[in-house]
């Protein structure tokens, strides 16, 4: 099963990988401490806001700004106009791929305004009620546009054209016209027509799901500085500082080097701060007051105008033998991709069937543009409606036949050495094990109460590598700094700690991890797609190895023998030379106190492209009770399985596996963008946009399935992500089995519920 | 001349380094958006403050702090038993060693005050006057001891003695009882009572000076935060934020790695930042008041409580064959340290005679305490008062002789081959061509006024090496990060961007210095010594050859041939792969473009501890002209001659030159530290304190001589300490031929100068 690819030795006695030490940042954020974007203020700041469209599709004839720049306090006012008109060109980020053209273009509207929220101009100056002031004396005149929201609208001929320079790619021929269609996905396998006509059972269902936000606690927020010389300093709460250095500068034209980005800690992202939105309009309110600019949404802006993830319109067609081998599948996946290309149906159709081994299928995406705010990348993206779609209609082959849903997806498990849906060849997957340990659970057998119902579904997320640098320094005292350039998002200063100090050899407290700018450390991709702690894990470690062979050199040099008779051990380097008789070891310490005799500084940098994330498969089951009166569910127990790899810091990676959860849960049940008839959103709000809170669920219960990944030093595998895909059809699965009734459409809202029992009743 | 010594190939064809760009911290300097220690303010910040000792020396009997933390609105109250108790333990610097448990006890006084101006309590509240009233509060009871001052008075038998554990080292046998004597330096060759009896020739003479500030405009100041996990973030000026990390973590008891160093702006150091006051303070206040602490000097603490130069007494006694070939020297130095060993006299005795090949001499130094501020150092720290002595000598020798002086020290000057006075062999100094090239100047041959007279002399600093890291770090368009540990006091982040350009072949202007934390670079000792542009640039131009390396290695993979068969030539990668034909060169751009697919992020790191510094000489030559009524002097022509290794950024080392030759001509004719009976310092302020301003100088000639150095890539040298070796003796030899009278004593001030020509003429 851990049959080591890449590794000859992977550790396996492991002192600190595993433990549950205190979080590197823990005391800061309890106790207020922690800086994150709002909280900094630097000397002679302005306040820099938004003007944004009150029109979901709307063309902007004029902007008229000579009262607002009037208005004694105001500094700057930038429109469209001051930004550089780019080429369309893709940029490859850790867990999505932006347009430029498109990235800048959302920042600011040039020609038109394309959803509610839109940004259309900016101001900065010296008070809130100053630049509050300047908003509405700017004039604004627009042209509306008929607009449209629903996806399959979007998609229906004579329906409103977002962008006319856009043509429907993927398509044999070429379409003549421009749609709001901008891509085609599409994988296979077999003959899905003749193994549908041999099935024993087919079952077939239309799945509906609607936008939902990433909801992280901390809205965007930045303070941005351009200096007379054309130096520019950021400081954002972001997923990535280098995606901030590099969007910024792309969107303002700069090179590269000139932008100075400093990490804050960041209150959230979920993959929803992986690209940017105030940083480059605050660069350019500072370039023209001549001040720094700071910038902080209010929680309506991230409602409006930032990315909430694809709302969906699916097709799902399964066939079986009796037996439940399942033999043929056809998926059909519509996005919304929000007012520019670029929604996740790509990963979306890569990962619907990417836990099975399927012999015959067919599998369609479609990238939809829609009056509404782009999508942003939002915890395994596109994974959870397409798991939704199709574990129900497992859900519901399993009805039909007669099955227990975990022995048929036993049944039909990708194992090792299996093609995935999506190309490559599975190696040391452990999703066999995940499943039999929800079937083995106590959960899976105990007993139900009334109206109470059980639900199980799988997910699946790639996890990837890509490109990270780390740092080790060693102080003179021998305590050691890690140097990241990935924000810790969910744990990654205590697993870099923890990595360094697990090959180092020695204590955890004497390793503190930080997270760098970006003028300070070699680049790094964003902390998304579940990548960090495997791949810049991997750079740590690698770190800390050539660390390691410096002092083994540098222990021979006071020993006066070679390096390759001096063993690394326990944090102590040992002589293993018999002519130096009893040579006593050197410890970190002392190998540190003496390191400017043998060569300076100890320190060593990585910078790689780590390749073999290796893919994380999630189980979970879900007991709820629905209300018969009301519709209103209450989730009564969850436990969540997932093949992790290794976990390095358990008590996190369980963390993660519960948040998951309860986003996922929160998906499910409440969560909906709802547009008025103009196309504006009418929730955009925490009271109205309701999330669940800790009240509203149960603890959730997890099971950590340790199946080592080799491709790790210490078998690590991205986390993060898997958890939140099971969740969605497990609970719809579980209404199933409560009410008799398949919810097709999320949310599965008190309403909606009361609807289908109704129906059902009638 | 140039014999390489370490370094085959010296690059001798520069694009870059040599010219004058614009200084990459210019436009943030002049538009005022640098921020320097006392311009950051963190939320939640208090107002440090220090009470000070107003005794010179004065047995602490009781402080009661009760009224003190009584008062609203303070937060915190630390004395010296809030600091642990250390060891005596030495702690190298880049400049200075520091003796950790007097450098504790200079930060706070425990058992006794040792001068005026001693922090002997500090407090944290929540405004200015707060915490001023709060001082006001403390009760402080002193028994008052008898003090000493001067160093020849320290000496004396019977002198008051400030540390009763400390006993002269460096004498045989051990002394008995405790003074204030603590160490003498021996230094010799030859037989010199032989050779004075045989010398045609003999001059002698008995020196003094007093102890002189740095002067740096910007005052200590920083801002503290110790969070309840043990965590400290320090922001502060300073010359080394790893040496402000290291004596934090001392005087506090801390591990190294828990404290992180962000460097601000430094306003000026000289030497004098190369030590902490504030900080452990700062530090102290936060832990126990559990806010960030924020402390900055006034101009009368910077005067009383931080590190002067030392005042001294000196004799030196010269013998010359009627050639002029000095044949004997005898130098006796006796330097005052201030409240704890550590004068600069050991730097003072291997420098007094390190001009000159004598056969034979004998130096003596005596390290003295007195009851005065610990003396920090002050650029070429002890070397200006060793030459004053010695170069005054000199300049009577050949008054004597009848010689010109530059003949005189061009007869007797090292070169190449001989044995430094301090031991080792000289190679690759440019002393007589730097001697030649002010006897070629038009200055030295220009008739003088009335009134007027011109004096030479010469001057050493060894110029250091030592530990420093470099990463150098490309960005994905091709830019380039230059990141190094040292805060920049002299243009080190111009020269570090151009040195890495024309390693690269790119235009400097693609090429961003930047000075990180503590947290992001390895270890550096402080930019002093005169070591950064030699050391940190060398690690600067390996780390960039460690990026092209790679850079070749990753052409060779897009171009399927082998990194030897790549060249790296102009900013770009040339395939010599014959069987490749006509491959395109390719950019440091174009590599960035696709450094994913060929590894990942281009970064290297560089920690070494450099050797071959090489030493630097000065000549320099200043008319000035003595107003005989009031004893005035006017500089009204100066030129300094440098051996400057190779000039990176000449404009800088002009400035250099001409920053040094206007501190020291302030130390020659005006500055001094001046007591009142009760040894309270009188003039603590600039009004008073009174250092050369713009219009007291004129434009100041700078010669550089060029004589690389083999031992660095680009042949550069220590420039900044030499130049503010020759203006005391030029001065005072310049008045001497003026006024036809021996200034033995600094300052040659307006009553002094008075006074000696009223001398002559009575």
């Amino acid at each position: 099963m851990t049959d080591v690819l890449d590794r000859a030795e992977q550790k396996t006695e492991l002192k600190v990988v595993g433990g549950r030490p205190i979080r590197p940042d823990g005391a800061d954020k309890v106790t207020g401490r922690a800086a994150f974007g709002a909280d900094l203020n630097v000397a002679g700041q302005l306040v820099g806001k938004v003007l944004r469209s009150p029109h979901a599709h709307a063309r902007i004839v004029s902007i008229d700004a000579r009262k607002a720049r009037a208005l004694p306090g105001v500094k700057a006012v930038v429109t469209g106009d001051d930004f550089p008109n780019l080429a369309s060109e893709m940029h490859e980020g850790g867990e999505s791929a932006s347009n430029l053209r498109d990235l800048a273009m959302n920042v600011i509207a040039r020609d038109k305004a394309l959803y509610d929220g839109h940004a259309v101009a900016a101001v900065a100056a010296i008070s809130n009620a100053v630049a509050d002031q300047a908003l509405e004396l700017i004039e604004v005149v627009y042209e509306e546009l008929p607009h449209v929201l629903d996806v399959e609208d979007a998609m229906a001929p004579g329906a409103p054209v977002l962008h006319q320079h856009l043509f429907t790619q993927g398509v044999d021929p070429k379409p003549a016209a421009p749609s709001n269609v901008a891509m085609r996905h599409r994988l296979g396998r077999g003959d899905p027509d003749a193994a549908f006509a041999e099935a024993d059972v087919v079952v077939e269902g239309r799945y509906v799901t609607k936008a939902v936000h990433q909801g992280y606690i901390e809205p965007h927020a930045c303070v941005a500085s351009w200096a007379e010389d054309g130096q520019c300093e950021v400081w954002a709460s972001s997923q990535g500082a280098f995606m901030v250095r590099t969007y910024c500068a792309k969107v303002l034209g700069l090179e590269i080097s000139n932008i100075r980005v400093t990490p804050a800690e960041i209150g959230g992202g979920f993959g929803g701060k992986t690209t940017v939105y105030l940083e480059p309009l605050a660069l350019a309110l500072s370039r023209q007051s001549g001040h720094p600019v700071k910038m902080v949404m209010t929680r309506d802006e991230v409602f409006r105008a930032t990315g909430p993830t694809s709302a969906s319109v699916m097709h799902v067609k399964l066939g079986a033998k009796a037996d439940g081998t399942i033999t043929a599948a056809e998926v059909e996946l519509k996005y919304q991709a929000g007012a520019f290309p670029g929604s996740p149906v790509g990963a979306g159709c890569m990962t619907a069937l990417a836990c099975y081994d399927i012999d015959n299928f067919t599998i369609t995406g479609w990238d939809v543009v829609t009056n509404t705010p782009k999508v942003a990348a939002y915890r395994a993206p596109g994974a959870p409606i397409a798991a939704f779609a199709v574990e129900s209609a497992l859900d519901d082959l399993a009805l039909k036949l007669g099955a227990d849903p975990i022995e048929l997806r036993l049944k039909n498990a990708v194992r090792d050495g299996a093609k995935a849906s999506y190309g490559p060849t599975y190696r040391n997957i452990g999703f066999v094990e995940t499943l039999e340990a929800i079937r083995d659970s106590e959960h899976y057998k105990a007993p139900l109460g009334p109206n109470q119902g059980r639900g199980v579904a799988a997910g699946f997320w790639f996890n990837v590598g890509g490109e990270s640098t780390a740092a080790v320094h060693v102080s003179e005292d021998g305590s050691v700094a890690v140097v990241t350039g990935n924000p810790d998002i969910g744990g990654s200063r205590a697993s870099m700690a923890m990595m360094a100090a697990e090959t180092l050899g020695v204590a955890v407290e004497h390793v503190r991890p930080r997270v760098a700018d970006t003028a300070s450390i070699g680049f790094s991709m964003v902390t998304g797609g579940s990548r960090t702690t495997f791949a810049t894990g991997m750079a740590v470690v690698q770190a800390a190895e050539k660390v390691i062979d410096d002092l083994k050199r540098r222990a021979a040099v006071i020993w006066d023998t070679t390096p390759e008779m001096v063993e690394w051990t326990e944090g102590r380097a040992v002589c293993l030379d018999p002519a130096k008789g009893e040579a006593k070891p050197l410890t970190l310490a002392a190998l540190a106190a003496q390191s400017a005799k043998t060569g300076g500084p100890i320190s060593a940098e990585v910078a790689l492209n780590a390749q073999g994330a290796g893919p994380g498969f999630g189980v979970h089951v879900c007991d709820l009770e629905v209300d018969p009166e009301t519709g209103h569910v209450t989730v009564v127990r969850y436990t969540a399985a997932q093949d992790v790899g290794r976990a390095i810091h358990p008590s996190y990676v369980e963390g993660q596996l519960q948040g998951g959860v309860a986003q996922g849960v929160g998906w499910a049940l409440n969560e909906e963008y709802i547009f008025d008839r103009e196309g504006r959103m009418e929730n955009a709000g925490f009271l109205d946009y309701r999330v669940p809170v800790a009240s509203d669920l149960p603890m959730i219960d997890t099971i950590l399935v340790e199946v080592p990944n080799p491709r790790h030093p210490f078998g690590a595998k991205g986390v993060g992500e898997v958890p939140i895909v099971p969740p969605l059809p497990a609970a719809a699965n579980a209404v199933r089995r409560a009410i008799g009734v398949r919810m097709a459409e999320l949310p599965m809202s008190p309403p909606k519920l009361r609807a289908a029992m109704d129906g059902k009743a009638g």
